[in-house]
């Protein structure tokens, strides 16, 4: 049994005392204990691909932040790789594919389902150590990639600002995106049911690149693929954290998901008016508020756990930068920590 | 007098046969001419800082392609190069600024008003001549990017995914972010009033990196800028355009503007519930519909132009894409070209 089981009560609409609190991108640059380790490593895959390295930055926010849930250190790109287009990670640059996809045949070759989730045993080995070090202290995230945001690395071969060549593709080739995103989804269902199996107690799938995307587009090459994802998973709490998907929060939340994860575009109060007082939802503080003075970004804060008033998983609206002050990030999780519903 | 002043009319919100069209980037890569004269020069400041060249690409799609404006060649980071912080253009990587803004004695030291606004004698000298040249075949924009996104180049001295740096300055010390922004603000009052003397008949703000703010950061850092300067030119009609910032729409609309930009995110019929049938609106579709089959991209425009229902500049929602089919994007402005209000 966990001892705080805060994170899940919340995802699974309960009522509580008060909003549980964790940080996307909390396992990294912030803490020094990680960049400790990452200096002696040849390079982040490494700390991807150990489980044991993987479990120790796992666990490292929970004792220095004590925050209410772990996050196992992956990252999204695991996919691609174990589809068949491997990656690296260029320092100071991000990520890049040498092989990307261009035809049909490309897709076609791509591996796929059972096949492809089964390369990646490092990532459920991570996480079977990880819980069983965390003594249950706090529920433990999975993750993966939406498949949209996992097209857009697969045919971009990196990042980009506009993703033109990816949109380019689904705009001239659509049955073809719509294979490539039927192989990925099919990929992570498998993929997530193995995290759930080795331990994840709450899945959440991050379209990163959803921002890009038209409201219709949205609709029919980002959406159904989440739904379909969120709706495999029923052992599970889901979070699906569409960024920039401003227009469809509410088709989102009408989706099979549990939780929506909202970027700090989104407006608390409006939220509420548009979702309802039960749907539970994450975020959303602007991430560069945690350099401001502590005393503004501690008003800011509660204004935003009040703002949405409960069912509410306090995060950021976006993964925590690297250079935020550590001291500010305890200033954040503090003072969830401190709130009471009660009290306001 | 000017021949086609379909864009002027429209812009004061006058009931027009047919929406006029033009492209944000019409001038630039997607025209064979332009890629011929840039083949021949050192590099891209030359073509910006030598009036006739800058006329005659200019001119090249309006000969080319027929639009119902012109757009004056130029930069946004002209600005800040005249306060004093230079900029060069790196090849495949985009501008980048020797000396940034780092300390308040920084924001002190530089030119600001007049004294900037007059150094930038090459631009204003551009507009005369093309002017001269396009012998009022359409009307000419002038344009300058918005307060908030030039303070974004002069912090971070570049592009940015997240413009933190520009952001934590903000968050630090926000009496220094209005300082600076007030230092923009006024030169670039000065500069715009300038180029509508040389001759702009419509004048366009880009605030590219609205997007990054929060409802609340965009009120205040960003808003009240463009509205000072939209209030300050009272002789041509204003666009304020801030990509991203879909939260404010209404709030930009109801500042002194005439016409609000819209990125290809926002939905045309919820515009109009939002903004009202009147209210002049340019966009917006996703530039990467130019990559679709021509039938499919002219079925969207027809679409788009439908949903919006009058009082609207064709345009796209970003800039067009330097990769873009020529034929395609005639495609879409003769869609516009051939569209009549009356048979719909």
């Amino acid at each position: 049994m966990l001892k705080n089981d805060l994170l899940l009560r919340t995802a699974n609409g309960e009522a509580t005392e008060r909003p549980p609190v964790w940080l996307m991108r909390q396992a990294g640059r912030i803490l020094p204990q990680y960049r400790a380790i990452r200096e002696k490593l040849s390079g982040f895959k490494e700390l991807v691909e150990t489980p044991e390295l993987a479990c120790e930055v796992t666990i490292q926010p929970v004792d220095e932040l004590d925050v209410d849930a772990a996050i196992i250190f992956s990252d999204i790109l695991v996919i691609p790789e174990a589809m068949g287009l491997p990656y690296e990670m260029i320092k100071g640059k991000g990520p890049l594919f040498p092989k990307t996809i261009e035809t049909l045949e490309d897709i076609d070759q791509l591996i796929s389902g059972e096949k492809a989730a089964q390369d990646l045993e490092y990532v459920y080995a991570a996480l079977r150590l990880t819980k069983q070090e965390l003594n249950n202290r706090v529920p433990l995230i999975g993750f993966a990639g939406a498949p949209f945001t996992i097209l857009c690395y697969m045919i971009e071969g990196s990042g980009s600002k506009t993703f033109s060549k990816a949109k380019k593709l689904i705009y001239q080739h659509p049955v073809w995106a719509h294979r490539l995103l039927d192989k990925i989804t099919e990929t992570t269902i498998v993929y997530l049911k193995n995290k759930v199996a080795a331990g994840a107690d709450l899945i959440q799938l991050f379209d990163s690149w959803a921002g890009v995307l038209s409201y219709d587009m949205f609709q029919h090459f980002a959406l159904p693929y989440l739904r379909k994802i969120a709706t495999a998973l029923t052992e599970v709490p889901v979070t699906l954290f569409a960024k920039g998907a401003w227009h469809s929060i509410k088709s989102i939340a009408e989706s099979d998901c549990n939780v929506v994860g909202l970027d700090w575009t989104m407006i608390p109060t409006d939220v509420r008016k548009t979702l309802g007082a039960k749907q539970v939802v994450q975020g959303n503080l602007d991430p560069c508020y945690l350099y401001a003075p502590a005393a503004e970004l501690k008003k800011a804060t509660l204004q935003m756990i009040q703002d949405f008033g409960g069912s509410h998983i306090t995060n950021l609206g976006h993964g925590v930068y690297p250079d935020t002050p550590l001291d500010n990030v305890k200033v954040f999780v503090n003072t969830v920590k401190e709130f009471s519903y009660q009290v306001v």
